[in-house]
């Protein structure tokens, strides 16, 4: 059958343009035994695809110029010869950035049946949400009553960990770049929210937001964000670093900030994680995350965008803040 | 009777300079029921003391202006009136700079009897020995076979951890300022020594020192040696952040390096501590590191100026690279 997919047809250099994204019709061959046929219902766009497209060794290999991208998709099955993944079943993998595609089913997870939307499974309920709890639980070690600061804090990572601070009893103080999603987390209970587009000085507003300093710091923007959340961070603080988004698409190196021997004053603990190295512990946090989403403790905002040719607009949309919460492709 | 002291004259304006000391006479009162006069024999200049000099708030309070300067010391009693410190004995306190005192013995150690010099316990068997030790095991959990990165390695603290390190069965590098330096370490039998001021360019020069990558970085400069741990560190690597000498004389913002994302993609944690919170520990090192001293397992090197007016040369000789091992002013 005819099926789309999109390549990387060139490697950005500063912010991805459409120059570098290629939708192409590519022919499926007919599935043989063992074999099934799956067409895309979702696709994922998130930040850690940039560094994919770098050619450079990371902890995940970069994407193949001239090849499709990939990224997580939830798609269901249309035809099958394989017992496991029946027709009409849906099935999670990272096999987005096409319409359709023939799989030997590796890679592959089912989803559960809920009553939820299933494209909560490529965010609160799935990479961006486990990440989110993660970083929290595992490597912050954030406890009731604290104080939290997060950045990109209206993002598909930053408005879940707002959330789960919130339901732990801490202090939220978040920062985002509109007036818009300002209001919007503040809808959600946030105690404190910085439009950091608007503030003359980050490290001041973040004073002023939590005059009893920061305990624990989520990291997703790196640069000045780093340097304003040293500044305000209590003793034994701890910094989980999830990304660092204001940097991807830098051409230069950009200076990190000035006053880092505030590590030593404060006795900070800084740490850097990858959310898959921790995927043992999906089954606790989809069981936690499943039960509040379903009571509503935790509301799962989505921006969407339709159909596949509009993919390279919402991940280049991610620089520049144009999702609250998830960003999500609507494939059919 | 008659003492000296040296005063904190003026706060000092980058690298301290003589002008901002001032050696003063002072008359001692006659000591009273319960009090006993010291005679100190070593004092010790630490980096960390300039951060003392700076009028902030910090872990430890700032020095005033105008009073005598602080600083662990050992001196010996020459008259008593109190039962526990009796004349003869030897104690520690941070009661530096200045030459005799009267004291009702608040926060002074009397020191055990031993056959080494009692101006180990202001080195290997004092602060910072056991900020070596505290930073390798408590804070990096450095295990054996791990690779070892040391900078500002043949200074108190460094000079200590490379030997900690190689007792461990690890792989040591170490940057140092001179080749006098590097040529010492090398006698100590360090794996590889660097001379960062002679090397074009620091993480090549890691790079080819430790070709399997770094482990664990015991960090004492900042700047520059921070950038080039970065760049070679191993996946889930740990950075003990001790100190950053290279800015404590920084009159301007020194921008950080550029390559901060690294924590990410390698999963770094990096972690700031300040050895006397860690004091309840101290008996379990210099249990351990007497031990090793006597066997000559360590080897505890030291620089001594002598008499009280050189204490302000043996300062600024610390950030002028002029100590070997633990830098010590021998008052009588």
């Amino acid at each position: 059958m005819q099926a789309q997919q999109i390549l990387l047809d060139s490697r950005p250099d500063g912010l991805p343009t459409h120059a570098n994204f290629k939708l192409v019709p590519v022919s499926l061959p007919a599935i043989q035994m063992g074999e099934f046929l799956v067409k895309n219902l979702w696709m994922s766009v998130d930040p850690y695809m940039r560094g994919r497209m770098v050619d450079r060794e990371s902890y995940i290999a970069p994407f193949v110029l001239g090849e499709a991208l990939e990224g997580g998709s939830i798609g269901e099955v249309i035809e099958s010869r394989h017992s496991s993944f029946p027709v009409g079943a849906k099935v999670t993998s990272m096999l987005g950035w096409r319409s359709h595609y023939v799989t030997d089913g590796s890679d592959h997870t089912l989803l559960p049946e809920t009553p939820l939307s299933e494209s909560h499974f490529l965010g609160v309920l799935g990479m961006p949400g486990m990440t989110a709890w993660t970083g929290l639980n595992r490597i912050a070690e954030l406890k009731e009553g604290e104080t939290l600061f997060v950045s990109a804090a209206s993002g598909a990572v930053g408005s879940v960990a707002c959330q789960l601070a919130q339901l732990m009893g801490c202090k939220v103080i978040a920062s985002v770049g509109s007036d818009e999603k300002a209001t919007h987390l503040k809808s959600l209970g946030v105690d404190a929210v910085i439009n950091y587009k608007t503030v003359d000085n980050l490290s001041a507003a973040l004073q002023v937001a939590a005059p009893q300093g920061v305990d624990v710091y989520f990291e997703n923007v790196g640069g000045e964000h780093f340097a304003a959340a040293l500044d305000n961070m209590n003793d034994h603080g701890r910094i989980a670093v999830c990304g660092m988004i204001a940097q991807y698409n830098d051409t230069a190196p950009t200076p990190g900030p000035s006053n880092l021997a505030l590590i030593i004053m404060k006795k900070l603990k800084i740490e850097g994680f990858i959310v898959f190295e921790h995927w043992a512990h999906y089954p606790e946090f989809t069981q936690q995350m499943a039960q509040w989403l379903s009571t509503g403790a935790v509301k799962a905002e989505q921006t969407i965008y339709e159909g596949l040719a509009s993919a390279p607009d919402a991940f280049i949309g991610l620089f520049e803040g144009k999702n609250r919460g998830k960003m999500l492709v609507k494939l059919s």
